[in-house]
């Protein structure tokens, strides 16, 4: 067991030297691949406009007929002319589309053109030749794509209803602590809400990963043991939460010592520096602290990097925005610190975060931490935003501008 | 049937007012609420920690008895002291925490404090009081916030294992055309494939709505007029594809004034130009334009305001950056644009957008449109970022920079 603090970063690459997951693929139809990694690059099957479009509402004629003789009030229709609209292919004897704007069909069935100051007849005239939206062969998306639904539409267009990606990991979370009561049950004193589960829940599923959350787990070696074992062998990777660090009962990361290979304990990384990472059945173990800052700082660093491996793709991230600060973020002296802000957008359209402090009532004690100012966990996180800094870092004062991850939806930031 | 084009903000407005919804709500377990819109204010039903917590692995003592008699190597566990890890309750005889690292236990059951340099045993130190972290009655999360993992789990810290959420709008959408066969079908000459309704399905699900995606109809007035019927029975609104400008079989926008009120037919915004507003049954229809871009185009100004206003907050919007361009961005006169773009973000962090061309072979055409040399749907759906003109700007120079909208996930902008 390393007792030696590392940094994210080396804990990380101590996982990743001695863990190398291979990347397992499945086939599902595109209405289920939104937000699925695309495993392959995908070509397109066939040339789409077929032969040729329209590209506009109008008629189609043959050019060389028309320069031959321009008078088109006797045309007929189904004979020298007809009908092609926005994407419609015509028969082979016509070349050229006139927009129906620009056409004026006379009542005996002949037309006239009437097109704008300086425009001419040209040969192909809003015409789209075959393969002008889709060329068979052409790159319709490259292996590592996160499917959006702008890369299914295209994909669909290039002739598959069915597309190959990475299978989503399967992430087992296991609450342990004997204190901890279940979602929706009221807390006895000394009790605490098993509220990590959705947490874990809900950011196991933005990084592309199906969350397992078992149920809590007490205090107690072999029970941990066990309900470890069990994910172990049902998920792609594990979660332990609580019994992280230095108590009596800290159970969670000596399972992980006894059952496996303990890489890491202790990280420059606040709140929560009392985790630890394992190898234990080939599969990595991740003991994750307890109070919801620091299980949220370790998942979205940690957790987030080994989906990501998984997956084949780099960590899933938050949108960034570069933000003015309204007030002062400090920073912890040796330590990287994860923190929330509030964010919202001026009338210029900057971003501003602003620091979240409690507001202490009379006779409270100012909670304090590694990390300055202990927010009420109810405060932090309605915070629209979060801030890493990283090692070595200096506090920011109000009016600098500081990088900040959107954990809003954008338009929430919005006046 | 007005023809005059309007600017999308015209044709909100047109709509909103005389369509005002109900917002609906219903009742989820906190596990179905993921990216569900907030229905009311919520609160705390409960102080945690209940009583009280400590904040570090130690051991917890009387204070009082302490500073009596500052010599603790005759103090007996479970009398003088206890264990208490970090967020334990302990007896109410105790009221400081030392941490473990600053105790050594003595084999007789007594202990020694060694606090580091500068630091004193104070009354209080390393207890969170109750409430510290959740105040009974204190707000938990606003009325209209997207549900994230974050607040979740304060809604569960809170007591809660349901939450009131707006029910999600049900949006049809009806592609026609006799020319489109089904996705994974092979086009025949002047065929094409229905890709925009994996296109619409899959941003009506981002938008935080329910995409119901009907059967192909045939350019035919009956057919269209059922298909509608049915969909508006069924849906909250309903998206026509197809059939929305002035071809021969452009029926979509005629049904849609036949069966009730047309608000708007063309919009100044391109490109999907021809697309119309209506209420039907008092429920908003929308033609949307056949082509890809077009279709994305309404989708994202207009369907997406649709759903919001069903949500009742800011339409769904895309996370934006600022981008220096890397190529010239023309804008059309008279008209927004829509465009989409490359991305990617330079060693010092900045992002560049790239414009899309496409490369066309020898003896092609380039294909012209109002907004510019139109890209090869497939190249266009590769794009990371979208752009959108505003009325009377200006076309872009290489190295402007520019605001653009992430269609990708943040990570695959990255270097």
């Amino acid at each position: 067991m390393k007792e030696k603090l590392v940094s994210k970063e080396e804990a990380l690459e101590l996982l990743f030297s001695k863990w190398n997951p291979e990347i397992v693929t499945e086939v599902v139809p595109v209405y289920e691949a939104f937000g699925r990694t695309l495993a392959e690059d995908m070509y397109a099957l066939y040339d789409i406009p077929v032969v040729r479009a329209s590209s506009m509402d109008g008629v189609a004629f043959n050019y060389a007929a028309y320069e031959a003789d321009p008078d088109t009030t006797g045309w007929k229709l189904g004979v020298d002319y007809c009908r092609a609209d926005t994407g419609d292919d015509f028969p082979d004897e016509f070349d050229s589309v006139v927009k129906i704007e620009d056409v004026e069909l006379l009542p005996e069935g002949g037309l006239r053109f009437h097109l704008p100051e300086g425009q001419t007849i040209k040969k192909n005239m809003n015409v789209k030749p075959s393969g002008a939206n889709y060329r068979k062969g052409e790159l319709l998306a490259k292996a590592g794509r996160m499917l959006n639904p702008q890369l299914l539409s295209s994909i669909a267009s290039g002739g598959y209803a069915e597309v190959k990606v990475v299978r989503m990991p399967v992430v087992g979370y296991i609450p342990t602590g004997s204190e901890l009561v279940g979602i929706g049950e009221k807390p006895d004193r000394g009790q605490n809400i098993n509220s990590n589960s959705i947490l874990v829940y809900g950011m196991v599923l933005e990084m592309g990963a199906i969350p397992v959350c078992y149920p809590i787990v007490k205090d107690d070696m072999d029970s941990i043991e066990r309900a470890m074992k069990t994910a172990l062998a049902q998920c792609d990777a594990v979660l332990l939460s609580g019994g992280s660090s230095k108590g009596e009962e800290d159970f969670s990361f000596r399972v992980m010592d006894k059952c496996g290979e303990l890489l890491m304990h202790g990280v420059k990384c606040v709140p929560g520096r009392p985790m630890s990472i394992a190898l234990v059945d080939g599969k990595p173990c991740v003991n994750i602290s307890g109070p919801a800052l620091a299980a949220m700082n370790c998942l979205d660093w940690c957790v987030s990097a080994i989906v990501g491996k998984m997956l084949g793709v780099k960590p899933h991230a938050y949108p960034e925005v570069d933000a003015v600060l309204d007030g002062l973020q400090t920073v912890p002296g040796g330590m990287e610190l994860l923190t929330t802000l509030d964010l919202y957008r001026d009338e210029e359209g900057r971003y501003h975060a602003v620091p979240i402090k409690p507001e202490l009532k009379p006779g409270e004690q100012p909670q304090k931490g590694p990390g300055g100012p202990k927010s009420r966990q109810a405060q932090a996180f309605q915070g629209k935003a979060m801030y890493r800094s990283a090692l070595g870092e200096s506090s920011h004062q109000a009016g600098d501008v500081i990088r900040v991850k959107m954990i809003c939806s954008p338009e929430e930031a919005e006046l």
